[in-house]
């Protein structure tokens, strides 16, 4: 392996992955780490510059590293405020850290950010001068590309799109607020759409899960409606216009018109999309709605591994 | 009066006013002109144009001239797309029409950008690199202020924030969509709060108004929360929860933490702030709740027109 690589890291709340990308962004090795039971910074840390320090050994001139980390994130400061995923953590000098152990340089942002920055390299926003990226996975991540470049806010925490309004009473989100967008319009949305539905074909759709909403993914889901289910189809298309709704808002706010969508759930795209083109339609200007256009992320799994080596080598 | 002025100009539905500004903010002179029936954009050209020539006239030296407009408007290109006040307008030329009557050299922009713009030059925005406007009145307009610059996005339409979500199914509003930020927490939302409430303090406060709601205005629910009346002391309460879950979608999105807050609406600050704060701090993560600050506007009438003159001479 050639020189002028850097190491693009994606951390979950599973697993974190280490990849070695070359200048032009091709991945030219993957390794994935369980992240385990021990989950405080110090052992996070630990670990995952241990598999730095593997990766580094393979490809002497990688200097950099660039690392994704899904919560409330200063880059500027290398700080992880909060995590979903690491609850203990507060905050967490996190890029620092990673530094100090490795030393090497590193920056962190967050996840959303590091996928968006991706898809503006190398995948579905590539050429656009201003998007929104918006992952679709347990909840809703946002990166907002603004001239080129990731559009942070005064403190790193801007593009937590899946925070904003829905319903003013909606049911109760992690962050401590009510009816956010990600009470809609992801995962965890799935399961409350199916659970609040009261379709008559819901009886039927449940009964292939024992009637254990635990085990309603949005991959279950997608695969019923392939098959045809009318309960699992219709679920899908309200999913698609609360997307529309909560994307207009962020559409009237910013006035990007280009929005790149991706996530795990946004597999189940052509079951959803139409409903939510008509829904942003109904909730912008005309003018706006004429300008929209909904983009499919390219780069899948990669996006963020691709976006955080972006992120370091520039 | 003395070279380098410019002229200001704030358009809205019943009248507009031309200022001429001075280069270091001083207006020297302001003229109101009533809108009247003729409403045509080819009627308010010559109005507005009759008005800017007798203004020159007093001061030879003004060679360009800024004009805020309601509406969806595109800066670059001088077209009014939308403006609620005149609905037969539909991709009107105006800056280029007024050009061309008056010779001289016109920039249009959303009123709320040239409040923004004027709130950042001698206002309460004055030294911030980032906020975010919003002026309450009939309905709410944005502006957003990004790295010291007006952001108007890819068509000029950002800064739409009276149009995010508040309620799913909420009331219709005017743009199409239902359940708008600005049907809760402006000059319409008031009316709303009070025609939804059922509180028992209600009839008594209704009594005072021959129980037309047409007369309950927002500076009758000032005066009679000033004077002690408990319900209109709730309505502006409700008002500030409902600004303040609308903010907070706007911080969660841009993570710009300094909102100023102008409009006619705003006289009511103290008896809505607090509960404005609150509900800000309950939707938005601990973090960027403890960033947040809320501004008094402090331009008041006179943003509009110092900011339309401002954009003009930059």
């Amino acid at each position: 392996m050639s020189a002028k690589c850097t190491l693009g890291i994606d951390l979950g709340g599973t697993n974190f992955r280490i990849g070695i990308v070359s200048a032009d962004g091709t991945i030219l090795r993957v390794e994935k780490t369980p992240v385990g039971q021990k989950r405080t910074a110090a052992d996070i840390v630990k670990l995952m510059s241990g598999g730095v320090k593997k990766m580094r050994s393979e490809c002497q001139d990688v200097t950099s590293i660039g690392i994704g980390i899904p919560g409330i994130v200063d880059s500027d400061e290398g700080v992880v405020f909060k995590s979903p995923h690491f609850p203990d953590w507060s905050d967490v000098k996190f890029g620092p850290m990673i530094s100090q152990e490795t030393g090497m340089s590193v920056v962190i942002d967050n996840d959303a950010n590091m996928v968006a920055v991706g898809e503006a390299w190398l995948g579905a926003g590539s050429g656009l001068e201003n998007f929104v990226m918006v992952t679709l996975g347990t909840g809703i991540g946002g990166g907002i590309i603004c001239n080129g470049h990731i559009w942070r806010g005064d403190h790193g925490f801007a593009g937590e799109v899946g925070h904003t309004l829905i319903n003013f009473d909606g049911p109760a989100c992690n962050c401590g607020s009510r009816g956010c967008f990600e009470m809609y319009a992801s995962a965890t949305g799935l399961k409350h759409l199916v659970e609040d539905s009261s379709d008559p074909s819901k009886p039927k759709f449940m009964k292939i899960f024992h009637n254990e909403i635990e085990r309603v993914t949005p991959k279950a889901i997608y695969d019923l409606a392939r098959e045809g289910d009318i309960f699992a189809s219709a679920i899908w298309k309200k999913f698609g216009v609360y997307l529309g709704a909560g994307l207009a808002g962020i559409v009237n706010t910013l006035g990007i018109t280009n929005i790149v969508i991706g996530g795990g759930v946004s597999a189940a795209w052509d079951f959803f999309i139409k409903e939510t083109q008509k829904e942003l339609s109904r909730r912008t200007y005309k003018k706006t709605a004429s300008l929209v256009r909904l983009h499919k992320a390219k780069l899948g799994d990669e996006a963020g591994i691709l976006g955080s080596a972006r992120t370091a080598s520039s």
